[in-house]
């Protein structure tokens, strides 16, 4: 169900992820994977249909999205919390502009790049809150947004699941952080974007996605279907709050303060959250089974890697100060592999890599050969 | 060449224009027509290979851009003047905050509601210079732009060919802006995604398109082939700018600040520009008749209405103040027609309206019809 890319499909599907000539790539967040067939067929269907015209007011997206919740993660969402976006890092700055109180805003550090830089678009001050590279697992410190709270920062941005750490954040952490939030009057905006890609439990204590809204009625989810469906060109997002009153603000935001969605990515994103679990399930063995294999090719090539388990995303964060590069993912492009540097995501911080997995076996085995061959040297 | 659609495909290609059941909707800038042939199996195409990712770099856009303009207006423009945006409002937001100098902006009135907008959004003070609705033509107030220049304005909207007025700016008209412009050191941003649909002139001396770029080499264009082509759900716009400069300062906008465009709005955009000429030209011979006709209709049954030579775009602003409605699209909205009032273009306005008049004969006739038993009362 899940059908791999040649390398002149990938080429031509994805020519931002593939567009260095010889280059394996496995850095942006894109799969190697043809997208789910209802959603190829909806989006003929609707070009065919000449629906290429300004996005409806449409309840189906959150209808389509609450039941998605309900069956995927047992969450009864209200149908009409969703408010469409054009994606999630638009949406934070809606959010945060829009939703959040003024104030510093925390940021748990590694983190994907655009959410320190939206932070400074909205002219708030940045907190952060560096994870130890040593910890060993990657839980938020929750002290340290105490006083971050207790100092006056009033809003943190959360990624559940998290990119590029592929943590599933637990269901007592995320009480725990909004229980914080209300004693300080505080806002979590949540990127839940990886929230359908919880991988199997590589035990049986392993843990399963918590939206946090349903721990924190006044938090803010941010996501999209773009992310699991691999379709990030078709301009679909959502923001999903509970307060009808935050709805109202979102609705009255000029159109050029908006981050203006689009029918398509409405058509696509109702097919997904509606249609495709089948495909979605294909797609979480899959990355399970490249999860493990990563980890053989590891062990095998790469023994002094350290790495946490990999819970959720196909984004591997991977810790190669053993071999004393700086600039890992640098290193391997010259052995015809691009990985994202870990700098992007933890500035200052020396031999890390994010690898993305979801690419075929066989590229995967380059990708792993590539990197070793560099650290090698 | 030009297929009209059906009520009911109509209603499913465009469904916010046609939201309103039993009602005729004459109000958003869409076409009821089926979009040019090329387009469609450009769009069909990319879905059926997967390209669904995030957009790569590339020339193509700015390149076929530039064929168009040499081929229409015999404008030469550097094939990497393009940078690529998601939309034109987005696309003056990101002009105005990057590109223009601190200082009140001018905002020639009426204009398209986010003109006015998109300056609160970005902080400024706004100036409008409001046309007299008396006034025989749409031409700007160059006395009333140097007094706000005198007065400390820097940035000056511009909208070439003008929505709602449908006035082509004439060339010497637009190098005496460009001479206060410079006079002043101020900066001009022309919105130009009507460029494309100037009609044919009613008389020899009618205007033909002039690019603002084309007599100010400091002008910003941001413009669009989804007006023309009927295709904003694409999100493929682009700003022009010349000066090298600036482009480097837009290619630094950090993600969250960023307009985002799509792949599908590239690749539609560039099959627009390179492979729809025969497509475009019979639509502004259909946008010609259909002006014709709504002549002719005006002066069978609103004989009262006042309006100006429509030299561009397919929305025709009508006075209709002999009438002694304040809001005749509201009366028109009581029997079964849509248009848009005129007070949202230039609040406090009364008596007008803009009519879109892209859809079939029949449908313009019924516009006429419900318009003129509205007014009857």
């Amino acid at each position: 169900m899940i059908r791999d890319l040649t390398d002149d499909e990938a080429r031509a599907a994805l020519p931002l992820k593939w567009e260095a000539a010889g280059v394996v790539p496995a850095w942006v967040a894109e799969m190697d994977f043809a997208q789910a067939e209802p959603i190829t067929e909806a989006l003929v269907d609707a070009v065919r249909r000449g629906a290429l015209g300004y996005p409806p007011h449409s309840e189906e997206l959150g209808a389509t999205f609450a039941g998605f919740a309900r069956r995927h993660w047992g969450w009864d969402v209200p149908a009409d919390a969703s408010v469409a976006t054009g994606g999630v890092v638009g949406g934070m700055r809606l959010a945060l502009e829009v939703l959040c109180p003024p104030g510093p805003v925390v940021v748990p550090v590694p983190c994907y790049p655009p959410f320190r830089d939206v932070v400074e678009v909205s002219g708030r001050e940045i907190v952060p809150i560096e994870l130890d590279p040593d910890a060993d697992d990657a839980s938020l410190d929750l002290a340290a947004v105490s006083r971050a709270f207790a100092g006056g920062a009033r809003t943190l941005l959360l990624c559940n699941p998290h990119n590029p750490l592929g943590y599933v954040p637990r269901r007592e952490e995320l009480a725990a952080l909004a229980a914080l939030a209300h004693e300080y009057d505080a806002r979590v905006v949540a990127d839940e974007i990886h929230g359908p890609l919880v991988l199997p439990p590589l035990d049986p204590a392993g843990p399963t996605f918590t939206p946090y809204l349903s721990v924190d009625e006044r938090g803010i989810a941010v996501t999209s279907a773009s992310k699991a469906f691999n379709m990030p060109a078709t301009h679909g997002a959502q923001l999903v709050v509970l307060d009808p009153a935050d709805r109202a603000r979102l609705d009255v935001v000029p159109i050029p303060a908006q981050n203006t969605w689009s029918s398509l990515g409405v058509i696509a994103s109702v097919v997904a959250w509606r249609d495709c679990d089948d495909w979605l399930a294909a797609l979480v063995d899959r990355l399970a089974s490249q999860r493990s294999l990563l980890a053989e090719l590891l062990d095998a090539r790469l023994p002094g890697a350290r790495t946490r388990p990999l819970e959720a995303t196909y984004l591997a964060w991977i810790d190669l100060r053993k071999y004393g590069v700086d600039d890992p993912a640098g290193a391997a492009l010259a052995h015809g592999v691009r990985l994202a540097p870990g700098q992007d995501y933890q500035p200052g911080l020396a031999g890390h890599v994010r690898l993305n997995l979801a690419t075929s076996p066989e590229r995967l085995e380059r990708i792993v050969g590539g990197l070793a061959a560099a650290l090698a040297q």
